[in-house]
């Protein structure tokens, strides 16, 4: 089943690269507010259903794919093909 | 204009930090395949509309975002509220 995990840093927690982001695309012209960089993680799951691979993936978040203290996470899942 | 940037490693191109996610979560005990980690942006643009927003990001991604050497980006403007 295929999954997409959108991390992002939580609201109020300093977020360097989205600093680096907005000042960077100042100076090159651009007019952008509320720059922030989080991370996408796209895998495969073995899972019976939707539900099953949802608990799995989150589990993996609490346990490898983010820093739940500072970072935020959102889940979609996909039917298989 | 609220935007959101994804960018992905091209296909092809070795992707370390997938290969760690998958090594790490198997050796959690999870079951996955074709793990890949790309970026996350999202900003606040400045746009007459969308396809100018589009067109702005489009040069942000090719500028500063993304390396269109090794990775692809897909870009979702949201309506502004």
């Amino acid at each position: 089943m295929k999954a997409t995990i959108l991390i992002r840093p939580k609201s109020g927690i300093l977020d360097p690269q989205g600093l680096a982001v907005e000042t960077g695309l100042g100076h090159l012209g651009f007019n952008v507010q509320n720059a922030h960089v989080g991370r996408l993680v796209e895998l495969d799951v073995s899972a019976n259903d939707e539900a099953d691979a949802r608990a799995q993936i989150e589990r993996m978040c609490e346990q490898l794919l983010a820093n739940p203290l500072i970072e935020s996470y959102e889940i979609v899942v996909e039917a298989a093909a």
